[in-house]
């Protein structure tokens, strides 16, 4: 009985996901293995953390995308080591599997340069879970300057700082600002949310380096507009529980902020290192690992990597950006050159990049947008984002719920996937955050209401 | 300067935020102390644990629902004690407040009945976590059986125990019937979901005790059609991590079981056991706080009770059921007296209940419903169900989302919130699970895969 190749897809992001669908009439066996058993809609996960929409509406359950796909299994595990001479994936339950060809889609982690213990006060944006947490922090804060009376420390909890002035930290720091001015306008009585500072910083000299210098400068200032400081130029020495210790060309300084969230950068993750050592693959600096023109590690012609694993680059040598589009156009053309291969055709072309242009929303109905090299801002950019984004989202039951969403919040700046939940609202720290506070002499020992 | 009145009402619940409510244009001021910062539409969590809809489709923000009722603020944070005599409640923070009319409202809790461990292996559906904890579980037993060889294991993991056959108990496990037999149908390759055992049980004689016998008889029927096992007369001596022991009239038996649920009962927080304490109240067994016919507690004509914490009785001496219906309309009424005694009224009318009836929905446009007498069933039922439960639902968004939600799901079996979050997927648990298995000579020390 001749057995059919098979095909192992390691990560069930856009270019994992991309190749599984487009192998689905190859004569072989496909096994993609996830930790999640859903394939996440990343470039939305922002909205989630601001509370604009549910996981479940930028998720979509791999196995219902590949459920009809008879020649595809979805496998629920995290792969610790891959033996490319063997051609063995191993699993982290001790589960073991022999494959034809491998395509690694890991994706990348957030990176904090040696610095981990910031994690614990700047989580980032890169899983549902740190985005409910992200969320958590942001609304907690409010509800715990609503019961403070000391000016400084509510001044702290109203301070919100996102470090990295890419597109997630440009689309954080708008949905915030819209939250402080728009959605939370009459929530409070104490406080006024318009009082909150949020703060956009980078270390580069202006925010949106991947866009071309008009449209970052746009961006900026419809940042401005909707309240957010922007800050270029600075770099950050240190996080803790209060706050930041920044560098800037003035000096070294303190900035007391209770929100900080990390937009800063990515690396690979542990499976992207041990591939590395296995293979004896180059890598660039953030760990990503070179592959060929045709996509595979070099001296094993059966092993792919594609998306922001992958060092890819254009024929004039720039590394191809970590982009769902690039992960997306890898995934489809190495679903092709395997069924090539099994056809038997000798020889594959190279990969070739489609460069389709960038894309950041900056608020309600405004965004940047660099398209087929034609420079939009404002409402027209914002269609653009809309309707692309909707188009790549999974599942078409998530793309109704979401365009009504937006609909609905954009017409009355409500949001309702306002929960805090997770850790309980008023765990522990809300108690004892309070507690302190009480106690301090500046304030008195009595939480103090207005009507 | 004259202070207006104050009313603290704790717990957004439907008795509390319905009283806050009423109280809109009364000249006191209200306000409302929960431990989330979002009322919960309870009679849905069953659909986020079996993942119809996400959790935010099914809350809304107390902010944003009293947003623009000048009177009335929210504080979000846990009430510990509450002093009858100085007329005050102490949050866990230590905050300090003093009332002169007080409304508690906190609802019930799941009860173990002196079961405590039972807890881990058994959840219950009273909270947005305790829901997604239920969906991990009953997602992740699916996933698990894909990945395992031995027949004797697989069973276990696809048997799905629902313990409490009330409403709850019966809607669970039409919904999780509905997973195994309609939602996952395509979706494995090594199992056939539709193999999955879900087991109805209840210590009572009958599904659903409040309804009428002929309700009943049919809700049970529907469950069956749908594939659910209805036991009734079982009594659970046991559950661990592996099932349950339970007896029946033929003795005691094992039962192999990886998924239980708990629909069991219910109990007071801590909140009202402290309550009942300082005010030497009355309570019934599961110490429910008597209440006179206003509502208020013995010798504190200040203090009033509702909802599920309460224990009113009709005018023929029966309790009034713990359900939406019988908080709100209290609530209500609690608001009215208030108003009543602020404008020197002397004497207010006694609280009169006024039952339009119970629904419980079994599946797919299927319910049994007892509305002012008439019995319905089927399709008929399942509308108006469908009906009331969008119209309570407190903010406009949610209600157009999870119509829509339900329309796409109804007519696609598909759900789109079939998310494994909070724990990650592939932790320690599911690692150690598959590796001890694959470990035992049963079934050898390989994972098997089917294609």
């Amino acid at each position: 009985m001749s057995r059919r190749p098979s095909v192992i897809i390691v990560g069930g992001g856009f270019g994992g996901l991309c190749a599984a669908q487009a192998l689905k009439s190859a004569p072989v066996d496909v096994t993609l293995i996830d930790r999640n058993n859903y394939h996440l809609f990343q470039p939305l996960l922002y909205q989630v953390a601001t509370g604009s929409l549910s996981a479940g509406e930028i998720a979509a359950p791999l196995r219902s995308v590949l459920s009809r796909q008879k020649n595809a299994r979805v496998l629920l595990g995290a792969v610790v080591d891959i033996d490319p001479m063997r051609k063995h994936v191993l699993l982290a339950d001790g589960a073991d599997f022999e494959y034809d060809w491998l395509i690694v889609a890991t994706g990348s982690q957030s990176a904090y340069y040696g610095h981990e213990a910031w994690r614990e006060w700047a989580p980032s944006l890169k899983s549902v879970e740190e985005a409910i947490d992200v969320r958590h922090k942001i609304l907690y804060a409010f509800e715990v300057a609503e019961r403070i009376g000391d000016p400084a420390q509510r001044r702290a909890w109203l301070t919100f700082v996102i470090v990295g002035a890419g597109p997630t930290g440009v689309e954080l720091a708008g949905a915030i600002a819209e939250i402080a001015r728009q959605t939370l306008k009459n929530d409070f009585r104490s406080i006024d949310p318009k009082e909150a500072q949020i703060i956009l910083m980078d270390s580069a000299a202006r925010v949106l380096p991947p866009f071309p210098e008009d449209l970052a400068e746009k961006a900026k200032r419809s940042l401005v507009k909707l309240g957010v400081e922007v800050r270029t130029g600075v770099m950050v020495k240190d996080i803790d529980k209060e706050g930041l210790t920044i560098e800037t060309h003035a000096g070294t300084h303190r900035l007391e902020a209770r929100t900080v969230i990390w937009a800063g950068g990515v690396t690979v993750p542990a499976l992207g290192k041990t591939l590395a050592n296995r293979t004896k693959a180059e890598t660039d600096r953030s760990g990503r690992i070179k592959i060929g023109p045709q996509l595979t590690v070099a001296n094993y012609p059966d092993l792919y990597v594609i998306g922001d694993l992958a060092l890819a680059l254009n024929p004039d040598g720039m590394p191809l950006p970590g982009v769902a589009q690039v992960a997306m156009q890898q995934g489809t053309y190495v679903a092709k050159a395997i069924m090539g291969r099994v056809q038997g055709e000798p020889q594959q072309a190279d990969f070739k990049y489609f460069d389709k242009g960038n894309l950041a929303v900056i608020g309600r109905w405004s965004a940047v947008a660099n398209a087929f090299g034609v420079h939009m801002s404002g409402f027209p950019a914002w269609l653009i984002w809309a309707f692309i984004h909707l188009m790549y989202i999974v599942q078409f039951q998530s793309r109704i719920l979401v365009l009504l969403q937006w609909a609905i919040q954009d017409l009355t700046f409500s949001r309702g996937a306002r929960l805090i939940t997770g850790t309980a609202a008023t765990d522990f720290n809300f108690n004892n955050e309070l507690a302190s506070i009480a106690k301090k002499p500046t304030d008195g020992d009595k939480v103090v209401v207005n009507f």
